[in-house]
C-alpha cells in the first residue's frame, strides 16, 4: 500500500431491486384482507368487532399513500430469499457491467438492518462465498476484511464512513460497499405506518484508495449524529435480545415487526435536517448550501424529505434532488446509492454532492464529496 | 484535530456480568427438563417415543462440559434485559472507576450479535442515551458517530480494527467501544451444543488517539479473514430476513436460535487458526510467535482453543494466555475484553500481545499491539 494512496473515489454502483411490484392499491388490498382475517378471528373467539381505533391502522389507499408519503409502488422479495441474495445480484450486476474483478476487493462492508440469519453467519462473509471472492494464495489464506453495519436508516452513510476511514488509514485499497435490505421482512400487516412505505433492494458500490490529491472526500466532509432519547418513534416492540421471546399472541400482533410513529417522526427529523444537522455538517466541511449540485436524501417518505428540501431551498439550496421517484419505497440501507443508480445520467465530474441518511435511533449520517472521477452507475431496470 | 493524532491507544476497559450464575449442571437440569416437556406433548399426541439420536441432544452433564468444552459455569441476564443494558453498566463501570468523562467520546461503536431490538433503534443511539452523552452544544448538534457492527464471533475485533482506522484517519478521538451479548437469548433448550457454552457479558473499552510515536498499534498489526463457504456450520436457521417467519413448530424445535455442528467447527478452525491464519497475520506484522508475551482467544471453548494453543507453543509461542478460566461462557462479541478485564495484573506496560477472534462465517480478526500506557482494567466482580 502506498502512503499517498489516501483518498477515495467512488468507482462505480449498482442497484438490483426485485421483479415482484406491489402497487398502492396492492398494499392497501393486503391491509383490508388483514383486517377481514381479525374481525373474522374476534368474531369467532366472541371478543365483538374491531374497535373503530385499531380499524383506521388498516385503512389507506392509493390517493393517500400519494398525498401523505408520496410513494407510488415499492418492491417486495419472494419467499426464501433475503438480503444476501439482493447484495449478491446487486453485486454482480456492478462486477459485470464495470468490467472490474470480485478479485480485487480486500474488504466486504454490509450495510443493513435486515441480516439474512440472526446472530450468524454475517452477510459479509455470505457474500464472500457467493462472489468467488478468493481467500486462498495456494496454502496462504488471502486477507479479506468484512462486517455488517447497522444503524437505522443512517446504515450506508454511517458504513460509507467507516469505508473512507479504511481507506484513508491505509488500512484498505479496494472495498464492496454493499447497502440492502429485504424490508418486507419488518413489515406489520395490522399497521399502515410502515406497511405503505417499505420496499426491498439491494446496491452495490466500489470504494476505491486514490492519491490524495484525487480524493472525492475528506475527514471533515462526513458528519454523523445519534440520539436515542427519541428511540421510541421508531422501534420493534420484540423480537431482540431485550425480548427474545415473544408470545404468540405478540407475534399475531406483529409486535416483532417495526412501528413508527409517524407524526413525531416528522416533527423531530424534518426541522433537524432541515436546520441546524445540515447547517453544523456543512460548517465542519467548510461548504455552503450553495455549493451542492445534487443532493440524495435517504428516500423515508418524499413528502417528509419535501419539508427537507423546502428548509434549504429557503436558505440557498439550488441544486438538484436525486431520487428514486417514489417507485421503489423506503429502503433503508439501500435507498440513497439506488436513487443514484436510478439517475446515472446526473453523476457527472466536477459535480459536488450530499448523501444525507437520517432515521432510526434517531440517528443521522452525512456525507459531502465532488465527483472527481467517471462515475459508471447501473440497475437492474435498464437494459445495458 | 491535530494531524499528529495518528495512532491509538486502550485507555482502560470494564466487564460486566450478570448476577445470575448457571451451572454446568443446571444448565444439564434445563435440558432434561425440556426433554421431559417434548417427551409429555409427544406421548399426548400419540406421536410415540423421542428416538434415541434426538434424545441425545439433550444429554450433558458437569463432567462432560468439564472435559470437552472447558467451561465450569456462565451468566445469564434476567427476563426482560438485553445486549444494550450489559452495555450501559460495563460503560457506566469503565467511566466511574476510569475517572474518564462519557461527555469526551466522539464515536460509538457497538459490536454484538444480539441487538436489543431488530431493525431500529441501534444500541449505538440507545447508549447514547444511557450514558447522557450531550449531543446538543446550546442550539447546535454535536457531533456524535456510531454503529452497531456485527461479524459473527469476530464482531469485537473486527470492530477494534474499524476503530483504528477512524482515529487513524483523523476521523475520531476517542472512541467507546462495546463488546456486549446476551447470547442466552440465543440458545436452543433442544440442543446441548450451544446451550451449553453461551453466556452474556457486556465490556466497555475506551480507545483514543495518540501521537504516531506512542501508537500501540500499525495498519498492517490487524489481519481478518472470511469464508462463507463454511458459513452453515453456525447458523440461525429462521428469524432472520431469508425466513423471517418462522412457523409455530419451527418456533418450537427452536429453529429461530443458533444453531453449530461443533465437530465441523473443531476440524476447520483448529488448524486454520493455529496454522496458516496465525502465519499470515503475524507475516503481515512482521512479528513472530516468540513475540507474543500474552494472547488472547476468542473463548469460543476452552478446550478447542487448548488444542490452537498447542500448536502455537510447538512452534515457538512462548507467552501467557488470558482468558476469563472458562468462568462465563462463550460471550460472543464480550469475550476478549472479558478476558483482558478478568486479568488487570497481566497488563502491563511493554507487554506484546494478540487479540484472536474467530468462529461463525466462518471469520477470523486478529489484532496485535503494544501496551504502551497503563492500561486499567475493571470487573464488577472485584471490589475497587
Amino acid at each position: 500500500m502506498s502512503s499517498t494512496a489516501l483518498g477515495m473515489r467512488l468507482d462505480g454502483l449498482a442497484a438490483y431491486v426485485p421483479e415482484q411490484v406491489w402497487s398502492n392499491a396492492r398494499v392497501a388490498a393486503r391491509l383490508r384482507l388483514e383486517r377481514m382475517r381479525l374481525g373474522a378471528s374476534k368474531r369467532t373467539a366472541g371478543s365483538g368487532k374491531l374497535p373503530a381505533e385499531e380499524a383506521k391502522l388498516f385503512e389507506t389507499s392509493d390517493r393517500w399513500v400519494r398525498r401523505f408519503i408520496g410513494f407510488g409502488e415499492r418492491r417486495f422479495s419472494p419467499e426464501g430469499e433475503g438480503t444476501i441474495d439482493l447484495a449478491t445480484r446487486a453485486a454482480r450486476l456492478l462486477f459485470e457491467r464495470s468490467g472490474h474483478s470480485p478479485n480485487d476487493v480486500d474488504s466486504i462492508v454490509v450495510a443493513s438492518v435486515t441480516p439474512s440469519y440472526l446472530y450468524s453467519p454475517p452477510d459479509a462473509a455470505l457474500l464472500q462465498h457467493a462472489l468467488g471472492i478468493p481467500v486462498w494464495r495456494g496454502a496462504d489464506p488471502r486477507e479479506l476484511r468484512g462486517a455488517d453495519i447497522s444503524l437505522a436508516c443512517s446504515s450506508w452513510v454511517a458504513s460509507l464512513t467507516i469505508c473512507y476511514a479504511l481507506i484513508r488509514s491505509g488500512m484498505a485499497r479496494r472495498i464492496l460497499l454493499v447497502g440492502a435490505d429485504r424490508m418486507s421482512a419488518a413489515i406489520n400487516w395490522r399497521d399502515r405506518s410502515f406497511a405503505t412505505v417499505l420496499g426491498d433492494a439491494g446496491t452495490a458500490t466500489l470504494c476505491t484508495a486514490v492519491p490524495a490529491a484525487e480524493d472525492w472526500f475528506s475527514p471533515t466532509q462526513f458528519w454523523s449524529w445519534m440520539d436515542g432519547g427519541h428511540a421510541g418513534i421508531i422501534l420493534t416492540p420484540a423480537g431482540g435480545s431485550r425480548r427474545p421471546s415473544p408470545l404468540p399472541e405478540e407475534v399475531e400482533a406483529g409486535k416483532h415487526r417495526l412501528a413508527m410513529d409517524g407524526a413525531a417522526v416528522k416533527e423531530v427529523l424534518v426541522p433537524f435536517t432541515g436546520g441546524p444537522a445540515m447547517d453544523a455538517a456543512l460548517a465542519k466541511a467548510g461548504w455552503r448550501l450553495e455549493d451542492l449540485d445534487f443532493a440524495t436524501l435517504h428516500e423515508a417518505n418524499l413528502v417528509l424529505n419535501a419539508s427537507i428540501i423546502r428548509m434549504w431551498r429557503e436558505r440557498g439550496f439550488r441544486g438538484q434532488v436525486l431520487d428514486a421517484g417514489g417507485r421503489f419505497g423506503n429502503t433503508t440501507s439501500a435507498s440513497i446509492p439506488l436513487a443514484l443508480a436510478m439517475n446515472p445520467g446526473e453523476l457527472v465530474v466536477g459535480r459536488k454532492f450530499g448523501l444525507l441518511g437520517f432515521g432510526g435511533g434517531l440517528s443521522a449520517s452525512f456525507a459531502f464529496g465532488t465527483i472527481l472521477h467517471p462515475l459508471p452507475a447501473w440497475n437492474n431496470l435498464r437494459s445495458p
